[in-house]
């Protein structure tokens, strides 16, 4: 393994650090952050959230803006944050900020030229957890979350692996990409125009057909600018009703895209996973 | 008055909300953020208070990272965040980042070329509260915070304006810029080579020979990379010492300079205000 810590800050007594490593799921270096409660230098291992930034993001916006430090120390939860897409000068990349670098929508695309280095779904899910819970005191107890695009890989990654993760959150999620234009750019480019590998990356796809649940909270903001167009909650509800999917949609008069939102109710959403993730 | 809003974001039930307008101290146009508490939407007036952000920062730093709007919307605070500096393509810049654009150290420039436009401290002190008081429901009620560089600016102007401010509290604060690098290239260029003029800016010279109090706080990490050469806490706590200057400093092992620190100990600074603020 080739990891090199890049940085460490100490936050609300625990420690925020950045690392790069190589990733043979997405042939190049890849950066990534950590959030270890303070409960985690004593000795102890403590369970996990995943978090999955949106598009343009890196793994500092979370960690940065969100204010979730705080509460994960209480709570004494490790937070996780991967970068949004492979990195590096020899990944492909599109002139749009919806696609390529800061857009992986976290699948495994079978298109030239984005097959060798676009598999954020298999890092995610398989990869980095495998390297986070070798190298920190951190249990196999696994949650995610995640805003806009992110919502939507921790709503897929939850729904294709019940048995990896106890619980999953989003906030603003890309509910329904197959029908929405930043999905259809994405997947077009991804997973190619033969739309029915296209399902398999579709949240509200997969909650339609669910047999197995992972307990869902969503927070969506009514003042979104997003909604409408790209966003399509209502076929996530549609879904939960269909196949009885144990989901929390909230929607908030007045909240928009940005990460004041997110800091306004991340709080509700780690306790949330607390309670999953400590039983 | 010309004032334009740019951004309104809705958080903790409270509004973040973006201005630029022109001011007649610093001859240009600047942005300022206001944070307003749910509190303030029901038509009362709440309290103030300033934060002064530090090098190479804008009003955006402090309201993204800092994680206080959580707490001011619980007391029923406002936040307001100016500039760093005069900004724009005819205010002079320099090609540091300590001096000139992002770098205002909230003082009024006496030499050319930066005497036009480098005048902070007026604008922080008279120009700014005259037009938040004007348009939004707050008081007159103020106190000032800041960090690093904008630490040494809200030192100062509470402790030449006693009359202005409740509280004074700061992050990680330059205390004795006569003394250290950043501080003396700073007032070279906008005081001159007569230092005799610099003791005005200087929070321990200041500290040193006061006879009216402001309640002052004041944390620092251990960490922090610029500690000794440019920050230099001892030279506050002499001089407080030496005029009995209520001024309660802590120290924190292991923390450093950035936002995280801030963030993990905003909740007490603004608490210590609200003890005053709402007094």
């Amino acid at each position: 393994m080739n990891i090199e810590n890049l940085s460490c800050n100490k936050s609300f007594e625990g420690w925020h650090k950045q690392y790069s490593h190589y990733s043979e799921t997405l042939n190049c270096t890849m950066r990534f952050a950590v959030y270890l409660p303070p409960q985690a230098s004593s000795g102890d291992k403590v369970p996990a959230l995943y978090w999955l930034s949106g598009l343009t993001c890196t793994d500092e916006n979370f960690m940065q803006k969100a204010g979730a430090h705080r509460i994960a120390a209480e709570l004494g939860m490790a937070i996780i944050a991967p970068d949004t897409s492979p990195r590096g000068d020899e990944v492909p990349d599109d002139d749009g900020y919806d696609l390529g670098k800061g857009a992986g929508f976290y699948v495994n695309a079978t298109q030239a030229p984005w097959s060798r280095h676009y598999r954020m779904y298999d890092y995610v899910l398989t990869e980095l957890p495998a390297l986070i819970e070798s190298m920190f005191p951190v249990t196999g107890q696994r949650s995610i979350a995640g805003h806009s695009m992110g919502g939507h890989g921790a709503l897929v990654l939850a729904l294709r692996n019940p048995d990896r993760y106890r619980s999953v959150s989003a906030f603003s999620p890309i509910c329904n990409p197959v029908n929405c234009p930043w999905g259809k750019k994405a997947f077009g480019a991804y997973l190619g125009k033969d739309t029915s590998s296209w399902a398999d990356y579709d949240a509200s796809l997969l909650m339609r057909n669910a047999r197995e649940f992972v307990p869902a909270l969503v927070d969506q903001g009514e003042a979104d600018d997003f909604l409408a167009e790209q966003l399509k909650p209502e076929a996530l509800e549609d879904a939960a009703i269909h196949s009885s999917y144990p989901l929390k949609l909230n929607r908030h008069d007045g909240y928009d895209h940005s990460y004041y939102f997110i800091a306004s109710f991340i709080e509700q959403h780690l306790r949330f996973h607390a309670g999953f993730l400590f039983r």
